[in-house]
């Protein structure tokens, strides 16, 4: 019986895969109800699980939907996600350049943090809703496809996260493992990256539960024979300059093309090191040196320009907003924070983001740092420069910037 | 915000008087959903609340609805729940005939546990909806009174104890002391004596978390300046011989009329004395010397007549089913177990009793025990006598019996 089940978990107790089955399918199929859910859903935040029940949950949530097998060998990345958060964009093209295929599924944004498929539509003409038959061509042409998910996976994780969000029970380590894994063995890959982002911007705020979060992920990818690693990333601060659609792609292209040396570069070398050599089977080291190679030759350039010719997209008609407001510091000192929560907050107040899952949004608008955490400024100086189409106030903007 | 205080309770931190209003009464409005209230009952049963959480929970309670204030010293009594629990028909007019008014709201019975009003109304004629102005005069002229709540009490209780009930968070400390307390100062008694029911077919399954349950209620009605007892009793078997609404109100009238020395009758007279030392203030042995007097020169046996009367029941016309089937025992030996439980379901599926809070009940029909938990029982010899109004199969009755 249902209160029965909770009430285990209430106790701490350990549940049969019998139990969360009957539990969890019944909710899907609008047997338990949401109250009842809930209970549950926050008993196990408390309460925690068992590897095993772990397991069983995320076959149940996989098992609810429909799964992706696209023959041959399979490396999928996925970011916890962030603010200002191009990595995709970057490492998708150098690691298809070095002859490792790239097939992505990839999501819209929702609240303060940005998706792929939203950076990608911001360039005139791009598809993203492509077929499953066009994206095996794609892949087998060109060895790099970026699009929406073509078929209902783990609708059961869709249902629960809306639910976890307004009821205090995101924070759960076990939840979380079981949400992304679930996504990622449902969408077919064979090895998985995980980057995990920690801090203020970030689900995970601790340094310790990213910790346990990886150690739970490469447990679950095991008992379903995939290879999963795991990197931890720091989200305190947005990740490169850029936050805002048509800015991210620009940002992302100069990072390709050679144009900056910073965190991002940095950070893009790691994540596709890793991932050409889970997808070659050769040290991290050997592939970052081919990584590095791919960028500095254009390669990865010209993948790049390649994938999105092939998706219908044009570069040329790409634009963002000529409406500026330059934001100025009121007095001189070295930047010590800036908070990623508040930018992507902002950028969502501009128009760039969405606050309900129907808002339309607008490609053209966004926020450049002209100065990063650790910079100097004097007054005056610009901090940052927003793109925007309406009218805003720029009182609270400066606070982003916390100056000392 | 909402989500945040259920994060915090989440994570086992002290709400205060202000989060927990904006939560409980926003829940009233219908501005938090159940989903949301559920998650916060969840945290709470597992991560408790302070002294001072339940002081204010059970002040935000209490001033959810009207509230009662009798003149006069009020003493009232309360059971936790119980199956065949016919107590308070057979105190009220024992402590009434000892000069102590009486003025009880009861209510009606769910699940397998039953309630006072449903008894009462066994007998025909007899009138539980007593307006404010009827109570008050009949309190003045025979000093006893026990009809339905004609005001509405705590209706925040009504709602939460519902939901508590299909999520699993029902066994909490905290929200038991709160959901009790409030509704007994809400009633406007000065003094009040709590029975509360421990083992199988209650709702509180240890001695231990009965006498957590007893010292918060105390300190609960310390705050607010109300005289609390409590007394814990045993419920892992019925509570006397009869269970069923006729039934009940027959075994309630033999014990007052002298004709039955049991454990109930010396329950009755325990808590009877605990109810005239506080309304007399004088110590309990002085109480019980009077407690058993009123029983044996039937002075209370009286009380009882008098009241019926004045309520307009006419106890000639109280009626039993005349089918019967006798349970007989298919072995002899020893009875080890008579489930509470299992006995007040049985009760429930003859009709005596409600599953859905619309439900008709039968007052005819019900369950007499001729055996007792430690009874010698030969093979073939009546186990129980059931007294029903539709067909029933008997095979499982027999199980309620643990012979050994």
């Amino acid at each position: 019986m249902i209160v029965e089940i909770i009430n285990k978990k209430r106790l701490g107790k350990i549940l049969s895969k019998k139990e969360l089955e009957n539990f969890f399918n019944g909710y899907l199929r609008g047997e338990v109800a949401d109250y009842q859910m809930s209970a549950l859903l926050m008993a196990i935040c408390i309460k925690g699980m068992t590897d095993k029940e772990i397991f069983d949950l995320t076959d149940i949530f996989i098992k609810s939907g429909e799964t992706f097998d696209f023959p041959g060998i399979e490396v999928d990345k996925h970011s916890t996600g962030g603010v200002g958060d191009k990595t995709t964009l970057i490492i998708a093209p150098i690691v298809s350049s070095l002859g490792v295929p790239v097939v992505k599924m990839s999501g819209r944004g929702l609240g303060f943090t940005g998706g792929t498929i939203d950076k990608l539509e911001s360039i005139p003409g791009f598809r993203t809703d492509l077929t499953d038959l066009e994206i095996a061509k794609q892949k087998k042409e060109i060895g790099i496809v970026i699009t929406s998910q073509t078929k209902n996976l783990v609708p059961l994780d869709k249902l629960i996260y809306s639910l976890r969000d307004v009821t205090g029970t995101t924070e759960s380590i076990p939840l979380i493992a079981t949400s992304i894994m679930s996504k990622k063995i449902a969408s077919g890959a064979d090895k998985i990256l995980i980057d995990i982002k920690v801090g203020d911007g970030a689900l995970i705020k601790k340094e310790k539960d990213a910790k346990k979060l990886a150690q739970l992920m490469k447990k679950i990818g095991k008992f379903h024979h995939k290879e999963v690693r795991c990197m931890t990333t720091n989200m305190d601060t947005p990740l490169g300059t850029s936050i805002g659609n048509s800015l991210e792609v620009i940002e992302a292209m100069e990072i390709l093309n050679n144009k900056e040396d910073n965190y991002l570069r940095r950070l893009c070398i790691e994540l596709a090191s890793e991932m050409v050599s889970m997808g070659k089977d050769i040290s991290v080291e050997e592939a970052k040196i081919q990584v590095e190679e791919s960028i500095r030759s254009g390669k990865a350039y010209q993948k790049f320009l390649e994938f999105v010719k092939y998706q219908g997209g044009d570069l040329q008609k790409l634009k963002v907003s000529d409406q500026r407001i330059e934001v100025k510091s009121k007095k001189a000192g070295t930047i010590k924070k800036i908070s990623a929560k508040d930018i992507g907050n902002l950028s969502v107040s501009l128009g760039a983001g969405r606050i309900e899952k129907e808002d339309k949004i607008d490609p053209t608008v966004g926020i450049v740092l002209n100065k990063r955490v650790g910079d100097q400024v004097l007054e005056k100086e610009t901090l940052c420069t927003l793109y925007i189409n309406k009218e805003i106030n720029i009182e609270q903007i400066e606070e982003i910037f916390v100056i000392e």
